[in-house]
């Protein structure tokens, strides 16, 4: 490799975009719900899902063409859950990534069925993907299903949701983070693994490793909350203190916190060995995201 | 076959519900999200879409096994959309099949989840399916998400909410019916021919059929909501006159929605007959949703 890993990460954005916007243009749908789909799945984001099911892949196989589907139905599943999760029976909020969300852009009844759109449309990008076989279709489209469904995505903002009435333990808090976002993570990286044609006991450290990086990505967005440059971030700061929210610095103090982290990059480093896949560029991207700023 | 229509219609919901009742004991969710998705999943219903699927298949095989699970996918996107059709942004409703829709059983967000998990999993069901091939679980999901997605279901719902504010055509009103409900349907039909391994040509009529039926469907509903007996159906008549709703009848009269009507059936009986599907139980079907009454 001689890209430096912000390249590395700009290259993936890029990927991943194109694909997203091929996607759109390819469906005849009413342009009412195309515009609804479209505002939430190009605003910006940082794309770290289809990275990592690139950085996945590129770490034992050249030239990533075969996952640039998988790529954009796994960025549709993630925007889905955002649209629904901004609504106002949820979160309720009005502005992510520094636009308005898309109820308030759009209306409630459109948010819910451009999600709805997304979600299905995921299914179907993986399903008629010509670079794929029928086994590797059969076991992407269920492993991104269960990822995402009851026992997965789902699951954990249902939990997230009961969790905001009372005080967590690290434990509870672990097990909500897991499934509301490691799940994905996790399908980001074992799909990239699968289609590179790693055997099952690397697959089996590769999963330990994405249980780690969920981790760790949660930690930093906790600790961001606390110490994080509100420009750089895009939004305030110090919410989660404010609403006695669970969180890692709140349940560990902020030192605590970041010794948590540590213990996890250990741990998601040792996994990385073990699955053979630390050169590039997974070991980059795992710093990056220990150390990142928004 | 040796029993009447009302004993496979019966059986046929007795298969698919206790395959519901199988894929909801299977999986690990939080127990509320369960809950919910099996509230409406459970709520009773014609589930005409999974006795159709029976039925397609049955036309061509013996045993049919090897659609119970498809079936069962089929009647959870139909739920989710119930779902999410009865939230306050989208018809507002409180009540369906005589009980609180789920929103009002449980609360918004729930019900946002249960509808977002139930269809989730239904992609899983059948890509996990043992009794299918890798080609026909890619096939299978492939054409479910592209009927229920952005150019299938959701789109007619689009079209469906955009016209409540204008009065449509017959030729508008037929395209919203076509893909709101039609394209489940056309699924349900195709699904079950092609499991069955019929060719190319016969599935050709078979899709013309579907289409059909589903505007047959459409034009009962809408006279029975002129004519119908309150009682039998379970819900008041006359509110699509009193919203000026674009239906049949309003558009062409009591006498010319039954003219109409007449005319899908015309069509719908010579596609059954050129896909030689005419024998039970597609016909009897056919002329069971001409006459029902609720």
């Amino acid at each position: 490799m001689s890209i430096s890993i912000d390249q590395y990460i700009e290259q993936g954005k890029n990927l991943v975009e194109a694909e997203l916007k091929r996607a759109l243009q390819n469906k005849k749908a009413p342009q009412h719900l195309l515009d609804s789909m479209s505002y939430s799945l190009l605003a910006g984001g940082k794309r770290l899902r289809p990275i990592l099911l690139f950085a996945s892949y590129d770490t034992f196989r050249e030239d990533n063409k075969k996952v640039h589907k998988t790529a954009a139905a796994l960025e549709m599943i993630h925007t889905y859950s955002l649209i629904h999760d901004d609504l106002p029976a949820m979160d309720d909020d009005d502005y992510r990534r520094g636009q308005l969300t898309n109820h308030r852009k759009f209306d409630e009844a459109t948010a819910i069925l451009a999600g709805d759109a997304l979600l299905t449309y995921a299914f179907e990008l993986i399903a008629t993907d010509d670079l794929l076989s029928n086994e590797e279709k059969t076991f992407l489209i269920g492993s991104l299903a269960a990822s995402s469904g009851p026992e997965g995505m789902v699951a954990g903002q249902v939990l997230d949701m009961e969790g905001e009435t009372k005080s967590l333990t690290l434990h509870e808090l672990e097990k909500i983070h897991e499934l509301k976002t490691g799940e994905l993570i996790k399908f980001a990286i074992i799909a990239g693994a699968y289609l590179a044609e790693t055997d099952e006991e690397q697959r089996k450290h590769l999963e330990d490793f994405a249980y780690y990086l969920g981790l760790i990505f949660q930690v930093q967005d906790d600790i961001l909350d606390v110490v994080g440059d509100p420009d750089k971030l895009g939004k305030p700061v110090g919410s989660d203190m404010e609403n006695a929210k669970s969180t890692y610095p709140n349940l560990l103090g902020l030192d605590g916190a970041q010794e948590q982290k540590a213990k996890y990059m250990e741990k998601a480093e040792q996994s990385l060995r073990k699955a053979h896949a630390d050169g590039a560029y997974l070991l980059d991207l795992l710093h990056f995201f220990d150390k990142r700023d928004h």
